[in-house]
């Protein structure tokens, strides 16, 4: 089908406006775009609802278009970046709260709600939503579930599917299905909501999720504490888990990273901090304040200094703007979000350098310390080819140190576009063969999202 | 293959002593064997290692032999029942302990491992493994993780599928797979780790589990409530629910399930009592006494009385006494593991009651209030045909209700053989293609575990 042609027979099928006049660039990248990964599409689709996504779905299958699913487009891996043309189905119009029940703790919202809109209406409600994946006012619950997006508060809480009892999915043949719903427990046949989680678009598309909710910590009490160098903060989170405590989230910043934020930071800046790790404490009154003392007491081997922040909220845009800063240090950025078990996390920091540096790039890392999952990111010019070509390279070889350490090739990001030739030569056939599989049975014709995963 | 020459063959292909002499009755029942649901097999493997495990799947794929797993026989849905003949795979024999990495909160252990043993190495390292279903000396972990099964304590921390970071599996055709591993995230490709956990063996066989643990609280407090009856106590959990306490856990008995064990009760029990919930706090000294005041402020509108229970074990321990008590009234038990949205669960109790009743029964309840997963179970003698078929009449009829009330067939105790025509029947055809198409992917000859969930 001609791209005008499908314009056309989409808007004869679809609800006045649900398609878009023509295939404007911002679709065809994510938010790793500067890098020139750009991708096709013959048209964009706004449905106002998850039958219009289900009719759209049925259509594409029967007449073999490519459908590629967008959230809110703040992905790194390329997942929402359209490979083989066809229909970009643009979810931003899918944002109803269909159900909010604040004494139940759970809420049933559509996929195109941005994620901070989730957060809010949690908290207006004395409740909290916690998964928190960077870029909250941008992305949408639907990425967050596509994706099963982290955040700094994933050590405590999990990450977005330990929060999701139910979904609503389109199929690959059009097919609108209920998995799971508001009771917050369900053995009845296999897991198809953790299958469809985490599956990046390339099963069917998640139109709606039941969340589960908990009630909000009375008090949320942040610290931050700052080291020479790698080695010294590093053993610093060793002694926080080692110490048995729970913070609510344990993160770090590697010297290159402190450095790209150092101006910004909201507090008191150590003279020659090479390395920070921020953490919070919450619960009830008491509680938050006891886990804060003992935070510090775990943390203050080695520290230059260390500083409470109060509200925490302060503390945690600053950590938001970390990924920003970094890629302004040289105009453009290669960001990788491997994971690692915990007590590998300092190799881990210092094989990124290692690598890089191998590789003739700068290098820095910042991430979820207390869940091994670092944002191990290259330096590089926006439009330099020599040096994007290298950090490839580079994170071939960062991956294969990561698998050695029993690591993973992602923490958060998902496997998308750019990762998914590594994922088919790094893990083990006969798993690769059941990831196949399964593809191969929920989508039988490769309609959905192709090109990434797997 | 005859049963002794497939006995041959497999004595030739496995370890000396793996094949047992003969099949043994309680190879071909679980612990709703009373009922009268025996199955069939040819051979018992008792396999020593992974690898063997392996060598005999395969054997079987090439063979056409079907392959039932079994762990501790526990399970109350027939799913350890072997339906269609073949080999049943003991797993008693797996039950190495691989790593205990206390200080880094994780252990990795063989699926073998009575669920018990696994709690008590956490809590020798200061650490808790929260899953706590019943019969924890004869359960298995891997039969936990292949029912995703939950306990008490799921209501604050989760089911057994939020404690496993990685499997290893032994596929339907006999690779020995690993799914993850130790490291806390892992978005690589689709969760198949979460595919497999809750399959009950119908996708392959688990024979290791990477575990997450947690730092043990510091102190766990119960704390008991009676009522008149069930509108009260029913009143008094969503009274728990919507004040925002988190208890570890919040459980009830109605009123035949209390009276079937309020012989035993450890400690006062008020006259006219027809109606109890147990809710433990747990965490630091301090937060664990101002959450019991606020559980205990929360459920005292309408109780007859509220009593402490330092320690906390002895309360748990009669809670788990209340499944064979409750078996014991008539002989026999037809026991259904239902689950509702939590502001259903006094509608539930209820209906179980009106359903046992329309079909001639005796029935009662008790179970995971905080989760709103009921054990319905009607009564009948042991060996009365007729009332078996009138309790399946009525599970039936249950089930309708259950559906209707957004809720699942099963919380915790899986599909097995028993429910998997309810599932037919209840379930969207559109979801039931999926079941199918995953299940004829990753089992395409239909060999492991046969008649069972789909």
């Amino acid at each position: 089908v001609k791209p005008r042609a499908l314009r056309s027979e989409l808007r004869k099928l679809l609800e006045p406006g649900s398609v878009l006049p023509d295939v404007a660039p911002l679709y065809l990248v994510d938010a790793a775009g500067a890098l020139g990964f750009v991708g096709s599409a013959d048209a964009i689709v706004r449905p106002v609802s998850a039958h219009e996504v289900a009719t759209l779905v049925a259509w594409c299958d029967s007449h073999d278009v490519p459908v590629t699913p967008r959230g809110g487009g703040t992905g790194l891996s390329g997942g929402a970046v359209p490979l083989e043309g066809g229909v970009v189905v643009d979810m931003v119009r899918l944002r109803r709260v269909r159900a909010l029940d604040p004494l139940q703790w759970r809420m049933q919202v559509e996929a195109g709600l941005p994620t901070g809109e989730v957060h809010r209406l949690a908290r207006e409600n004395g409740l909290l939503y916690p998964p928190d994946p960077g870029a909250s006012e941008q992305s949408q619950l639907g990425g967050n579930v596509a994706t099963n997006a982290g955040g700094p508060h994933a050590f405590k809480y999990g990450v977005t599917g330990a929060w999701v009892t139910g979904l609503e999915v389109v199929t690959a043949s059009g097919d609108l299905v209920q998995l799971g719903g508001a009771t917050r427990k369900d053995v009845a046949g296999y897991d198809l909501r953790r299958l469809f989680i985490g599956s990046e678009g390339t099963l069917g598309i998640v139109t709606a999720a039941w969340l589960r909710l908990t009630p909000a910590p009375e008090r949320r009490l942040a610290l931050t504490a700052f080291y020479p160098g790698t080695p010294e903060g590093a053993a610093a989170i060793q002694q926080v888990i080692g110490s048995g405590l729970v913070p609510a989230a344990l993160e770090y910043l590697d010297p290159g990273a402190l450095a790209a934020v150092a101006a910004t930071y909201p507090g008191q800046l150590p003279v020659g901090a090479g390395f920070a790790v921020l953490a919070e404490a919450d619960g009830g009154h008491d509680e938050a304040l006891t886990l804060r003392e003992a935070l510090a007491d775990a943390l203050s081997d080695g520290a230059l200094a260390l500083e409470c922040h109060v509200p925490a909220d302060a503390l945690w845009r600053w950590r938001d703007s970390v990924s920003g800063a970094v890629a302004s240090i040289l105009g453009s950025k290669f960001s990788e979000d491997v994971a690692v078990p915990v007590d590998r996390l300092g190799e881990a920091i210092e094989i990124t350098i290692e690598v890089a540096a191998a590789h003739g790039l700068p290098a820095c890392s910042w991430g979820h310390a207390g869940d091994g999952n670092l944002h191990s990111t290259f330096l590089l010019a926006a439009g330099d080819v020599d040096a994007l070509s290298r950090a490839e390279d580079a994170a071939a070889a960062l991956f294969a140190q990561i698998r050695a350490l029993g690591g993973s090739l992602s923490g958060e990001h998902g496997i998308g576009s750019f990762k998914r030739h590594h994922l088919l030569a790094m893990h083990d056939p006969a798993e690769l063969r059941l990831l196949r599989a399964v593809k191969r049975a929920l989508d039988p014709k490769g309609l959905m999202n192709p090109g990434k995963v797997i």
